[in-house]
């Protein structure tokens, strides 16, 4: 029986774009194999036409002319690999409107426009698939959707950013400083020349908008992520953290509780080291997840790259071709926001563990006067550490764990230590979030 | 909108069918809001009508009577839980035939009995769900078919059985002896009361011909896999291979070489202390599988267990209801083994690493024997400890690992060794696997 054959136009020659034709210009036989369906390149779109790529297009494929691909009616498929989120929007929505069904890996558009362009998608009969958007090639979006359908999702953890754990992860064995370790990702190619998307965790974040809609069922805005990025992390800290048996990491937290209150924060976390995502190295991504049925899986893998996410992409283009895309996508019932609005909690109400550091001046009465600060705030401490490293005008370090408590009593506490004689500069303050391990 | 309402029958009222019930009973509502669909529990078919269970069905859904489901045509869904092979066989085969699809958490049936099952499900047009067969909770059986359907797969290793994942683990932190750890999984109740099929790698073993038909696309038969229990582990060995930087574990591999030559096995693995397998401790399961565009991707989670279980057979029913089920299953494209055989690799070829330990007399010369023997079949030696604990008639343990070798050339080495008179008792081997880490 000859394999059904699905046509597919690429918008976006770049890296991702690049993973995706090559896949499918080379391994056309071995998919028809596994999926019953031969997929064939109809053209692929860029503005550039001339440049060197790691993939030989059959000739006249690559072309210029999005109307190439919006007015072929063979084709039923669009990839967008353009990135970003203005020229992207408007090449997704003209594509649904010209009756293609969408594969996207662009989070950003997504997380910032997701609504518009699924109602676009809905209005045109089409559906879009975006497994590639979150954690590359592990197919995070689908286990979450499909596989764990069955369960209230009560927690995510995620190390969703590659840029940023290969960052932390040489910081923490190499003892690099943040601006050594940044240089190094970039050099390897895991951060962008201008990594402030990355670092400032506004990527994560994106990826989380996605993630927690579908895990909580309702449609998530930017604005309800809490976001701090990695960019003031100091090496001291990662070193002194370390001593305490914690880990540093990147996480993207999505909880919900009883009452269906949920939250949702991206920033730097001190982490148990046995942690499971403590083990998370380099490049890498990895999420966790609890489920009321199910208990804690994690998914683990590469999260970014040309093949990885050109897997996912590809993965995408099956699923569309079989049509378990489309169903998938009507059942998603993101109900519109001004009709359900989730409950979101605010960050000054989330409890959390604090790792605080002060800088203090070597006198008599320091303790008291700090300890104090923060009794006063009803916070109770489950460590602390002086030690005797010396920091500017004679200072040193002293740092301190606390039990857990609202952020807004660390905040008036922070406020309050910095007002301090005695304490030199700014506290620095870390979350440190127990993650929950599911044991026998 | 009205939900779509979904019948369901089970068949099969213990552990499994008790979860998945509760799941229908108490979630209908969520899994309604996340699936759009209604599931709802038509009747549950045991002959045992009057024990209790942990989940109260409602008035009148309880029966001994298999007609009831199969006779209703308005119950699409038919599950079978009744586990074993012979009975369980012939109600999906009844399921079938009377127009249900069916969904199953059975391995024993599908890796013995599959091909004939899958065929009469193509016959009658229905389809046969089995992400609950294959490491409980975590939906690996969707993540190898829809998620890395654009890799070639390489290889995957995976700690599928909880039962021995909770033994090894327990002699190797607590330095229990077999028996021990066996009796302490029997009273956690991750052993059964007969354990045989766990601890002889037999489940494994199962798991492994469902998921390497997946994964290579073939039909792959029992008798292709090499099995072997842990029955043997003495904690001796655990103990000198930690000492060497290894942790034991019983692995299910499959892999793929350039050729397309297949190997399967199941049997206790050294594998490195750094591996992220190597962490899977207690009752969990994790796969890591290697794909040619996505690289390394490990999945964790609970393996086993009435809720873990019961939610990947939920999951699956949905999948089935939704209608993506039946086109997966049509793309399946198992073929019939006697139309396309794989070529399987018989475990003499296979190249591994090897522990050997071997009880020595103290005499002069022993060394220059032992060395001989394994020099004779081009074994060559990594690593050797002589251990000064005392064995039986003053034996002394002496522990060696060797370069990668075919398993024929061990064999005959062995046999050899055995012979030498300055040798007491049957030596010890162990095969060490090198499972790949990706790294940056």
């Amino acid at each position: 029986m000859a394999d059904q054959i699905v046509r597919i136009g690429i918008v976006g020659f770049g890296t991702i774009g690049s993973g995706v034709a090559k896949l499918i210009v080379e391994n056309a036989d071995s998919i028809a194999a596994r999926a019953g369906l031969r997929l064939e390149l109809a053209c692929v779109v860029d503005t550039d036409t001339t440049s060197e790529r790691p993939v030989k297009l059959p000739d006249g494929i690559l072309t210029d002319d999005l109307n190439r691909l919006l007015n072929d009616d063979t084709i039923k498929i669009g990839v967008e690999t353009v990135g970003g989120t203005d020229i992207a929007k408007d090449i997704q929505l003209k594509m649904l409107e010209a009756g293609k069904d969408v594969v996207t890996a662009n989070k950003a558009l997504l997380a910032e426009h997701g609504n518009e362009l699924y109602r676009a998608a809905h209005k045109n009969g089409r559906c879009i698939a975006f497994e590639a958007s979150c954690a590359g090639g592990i197919p995070i979006v689908s286990a979450i959707r499909t596989g764990l359908t069955a369960n209230n999702i009560n927690a995510m953890y995620g190390i969703v950013n590659g840029t940023c754990n290969y960052i932390l992860s040489n910081m923490t064995s190499k003892n690099e400083d943040f601006c050594e370790a940044l240089a190094q990702a970039q050099e390897k190619g895991y951060a962008e020349a201008d990594p402030t998307l990355d670092i400032s965790g506004g990527d994560s974040a994106h990826k989380l908008a996605i993630l927690g809609s579908i895990a909580f069922g309702c449609e998530i805005a930017l604005e309800d992520i809490f976001v701090e990025g990695i960019e003031g992390i100091s090496k001291d800290d990662i070193r002194y953290g370390t001593e305490m048996g914690y880990c540093l990491k990147l996480l993207a937290i999505g909880q919900k509780d009883a009452h269906n209150r949920i939250s949702l924060r991206v920033h730097p976390c001190f982490i148990a080291r046995e942690n499971s995502l403590a083990r998370v190295e380099g490049p890498f991504n990895a999420v966790s997840i609890f489920g009321s049925a199910v208990g804690q899986v994690m998914y683990y893998g590469r999260g970014a790259g040309m093949m990885p996410t050109a897997s996912a992409v590809v993965a995408d283009i099956i699923d569309v071709a079989l049509g378990n895309s489309a169903t998938t996508f009507r059942q998603l019932n993101l109900r519109p926001r001004n009709e359900t609005a989730p409950f979101i909690e605010k960050i000054d109400n989330i409890v959390s563990r604090f790792y605080i550091r002060i800088m203090c001046r070597d006198k008599p009465g320091v303790i008291a006067q700090w300890s104090k600060v923060l009794a006063d705030n009803q916070i109770s401490i489950s460590g602390a550490i002086q030690h005797e490293d010396t920091g500017p005008d004679n200072t040193v370090p002293v740092v301190i764990a606390t039990h857990p408590t609202m952020q807004k009593n660390i905040t008036v506490a922070l406020e309050g230590m910095e007002r301090l004689d005695v304490i030199g500069g700014k506290p620095v303050c870390i979350r440190i979030v127990d993650i929950p391990e599911d044991k026998d």
